[in-house]
């Protein structure tokens, strides 16, 4: 009997869970400075919102989702990613009906994509991601955008691309699609099979085709740049007159489509250009999907967004040597003698916690010289002996680690003495 | 087109999610206090793992779980609760090598389980729980609990019930067995098919029976505290000591047996007793595994633990009507008086938030009066209205909500004038 976590997936242990937590700290805290609100979906859904608010002609919907029958025999999957299921709730709990729009969200949370594990894909893999839907304002598309680049400065990764792209309105968008299936229908043979579907039901995936990346009609493909309609054009200038005024510095590069179905306008990644980061240099990609409530049964309202995944933002900070969550946090350890002695220790321990000090002892009735060792394994700033002299005296040595000065006091100042110390820190 | 969330499950709305946010900074505060660090381990697992970790004869694993071929045949299931994947993780990840025992877990997160839905009870639902595993000492069986009752302490909870039991080690567990089988087998007839089985596999599940529950033998069934041997007793006596000692009140129940099959010695419920807080007044619940690690492939590490319902926790503060989460955090509305004004008020809050204080404006384009609103409703401290005058003088008017009160200053003053007052506030 040997039983492993299932393929792609993998635990945060106790000495990684600090650099998460200070990550989403820090998430919550820009969220707070930017107003965008935290919302909570179900980890699975309706089969059909993803097949309907990704696309179906997607991979992720194609090849990559965990699809199960609930014993109430509805086909339900686990969530690929955020945007489809807070689009969902918006429309569900009728937040287009909020006096203030744009509703701007945030989330955090585990998605699913049965792929081919390898670094930096996983098949649970954690995203963050936000969503301001009810605006169409080019001022939104580049305060989302600026979020995601003030979370990576935030954590200390310097070594950042973005990227950006207009993928334009609807109309454009039917020229450009035009344009496409001119250039590849005559050698559409020459293509995979997917690649062949592909250029009936959404030739722009086509672009994005692993197999066929290399095929020399790729390079001399339509751009969509050259399709923009007016009104798209000056959408764009705007987007990128906004990320000026920030000096937010990044590149256009109209290859740039992204892997969903559902954007139009901005489209945006963000990568590492750390060295050594390995093939997937994404780091968070997002755009703007005008429609997409619609599409899932919610009034006109136009919407942008962005999911940035946490294992390579961890990556990259290994990438580029920023250390985090390296904060010592045991304040006490309180070492007991013997047995006879162990009640008080535990007596003090808990006095210390109520006063909000953190503390720890032994429960594993390991010798004195042991449970030193283990005060200084785990890094306790102080550490208190009791043994039959501390009792009979009603007095203990409080020692300081780092200096080994000591300060003798009786049992109940040991907590206002420790509080004092740090109010004196701070 | 309209879809839903699916059944049993919910979406934590931005209205609801600060007191989410609340209650898990707080449960991350004290689980520093007591010095149990942060796991986290997949949404599912192989479900051989809860099989043989949670019990094949309880409900949960007979009628409950979420189960599910993956792509590559492998049966996963959505993991029902928490216990059976940190007691893997422990064991895979040979955390039983580490040099401090027990190591001390904690995990927050969403579990599944497919019941018919009512309040205080969800398919998808959270739970933050602890495990304790390598000690088998009464103190840390007394710190578990006393770390649960300090979680509903602490957001303010106060009409709690503790009830605790033992269910000894395996000796009085045979010694209860057999007394068991001797009073339900004659009768056994008058029982569920249900009970039928579990009289040979596991007769002590036949207490937890919901369609027996009141069949006289019920009542009169042999209780398991008759049955402790003197070890199991002195355990369990030295755990109320340790209980007493921390000034915990706690009420001794024979009949606390817990649903999962893993327990012995300890276990315990916390309930509520608020008023109207509906049939299911269980909050948490816990006990120790000793044996659990050994079957989960591992060495013979005692552990004990608790899980409780962050959604019943969040019940019963509106039952005893305890109010968290409603601090209002927008520090700076920012108004534009039209288009042309727009861009410097979009460079004013992008100001404010690069220097730690959040920040916001209209997007939609919106009159003064409109944006005065919802400057309002989001009840911001301060506002700022910019416009042609602003513009050409280069100063503008800081409004404090509360007060009315206005100061005059140049625009690259607004960011240190706010600091400066933070300051003077804390």
């Amino acid at each position: 009997m040997n039983i492993q976590a299932p393929r792609g997936t993998y635990d945060v242990l106790p000495d990684q869970s600090a650099k998460w937590q200070e990550v989403e700290q820090k998430i919550n805290d820009l969220c707070r400075l930017y107003q965008y609100k935290e919302i909570r979906t179900p980890i699975f859904e309706h089969t059909e919102l993803f097949q309907r608010g990704v696309g179906d002609t997607t991979d992720i919907v194609q090849k990559e989702m965990y699809t199960f029958q609930d014993r109430g025999d509805r086909s339900l999957t686990l969530r690929p990613e955020g945007t489809a299921s807070v689009v969902r709730s918006y429309v569900e709990n009728k937040l287009f009906g909020m006096p203030d729009q744009p509703v701007k969200l945030f989330y955090t949370g585990p998605m699913f994509r049965y792929e081919r594990p390898q670094a930096g894909r996983m098949r649970q893999f954690v995203q963050f991601g936000v969503e301001a839907i009810g605006s169409k304002d080019p001022a939104i598309d580049a305060e989302v955008i600026s979020l995601a680049m003030e979370v990576y400065r935030s954590v200390g990764l310097k070594q950042l691309r973005l990227v950006i792209n207009s993928l334009g309105d609807t109309e454009s968008r039917i020229a450009h699609k035009e344009a496409l299936i001119k250039h590849f229908e005559p050698s559409i043979n020459e293509f995979c099979n997917d690649c062949q579907t592909r250029l009936e039901k959404n030739p722009l995936r086509i672009l994005d085709c692993k197999v066929d990346r290399n095929h020399p009609l790729m390079a001399t493909a339509p751009s969509l740049t050259d399709y923009l309609n007016e009104e798209s054009r000056a959408y764009f200038d705007e987007v990128q007159s906004y990320l000026s005024s920030m000096d937010i510095e990044f590149v256009v590069d109209p290859n740039l489509v992204r892997g969903l179905d559902y954007y139009n306008h901005t489209a945006f990644e963000i990568m590492s250009d750390a060295e050594g980061f390995g093939a997937i240099t994404t780091l968070a990609g997002g755009g703007r999907y005008n429609g997409l409530v619609e599409d899932l049964g919610g009034p006109d309202a136009p919407g942008i967004g962005f999911a940035m995944s946490i294992e390579r933002l961890l990556l990259a900070l290994e990438m580029e040597k920023v250390v985090i969550g390296q904060s010592n946090n045991l304040e006490v350890y309180v070492v007991a003698m013997d047995e006879s002695t162990k009640k008080k220790a535990f007596a003090v321990v808990r006095d210390l916690r109520v006063n909000g000090i953190s503390a720890d002892m032994d429960f594993t009735a390991r010798k004195v010289k042991a449970q030193m060792k283990s005060a200084d394994r785990k890094g306790a700033a102080f550490v208190i002996v009791i043994g039959d002299t501390e009792l009979e005296s009603g007095k203990v040595k409080l020692k300081e680690m780092a200096t080994g000065e000591q300060q003798e006091m009786s049992f109940d100042e040991i907590a206002a003495t420790l509080l004092k110390k740090k109010s004196l820190e701070e």
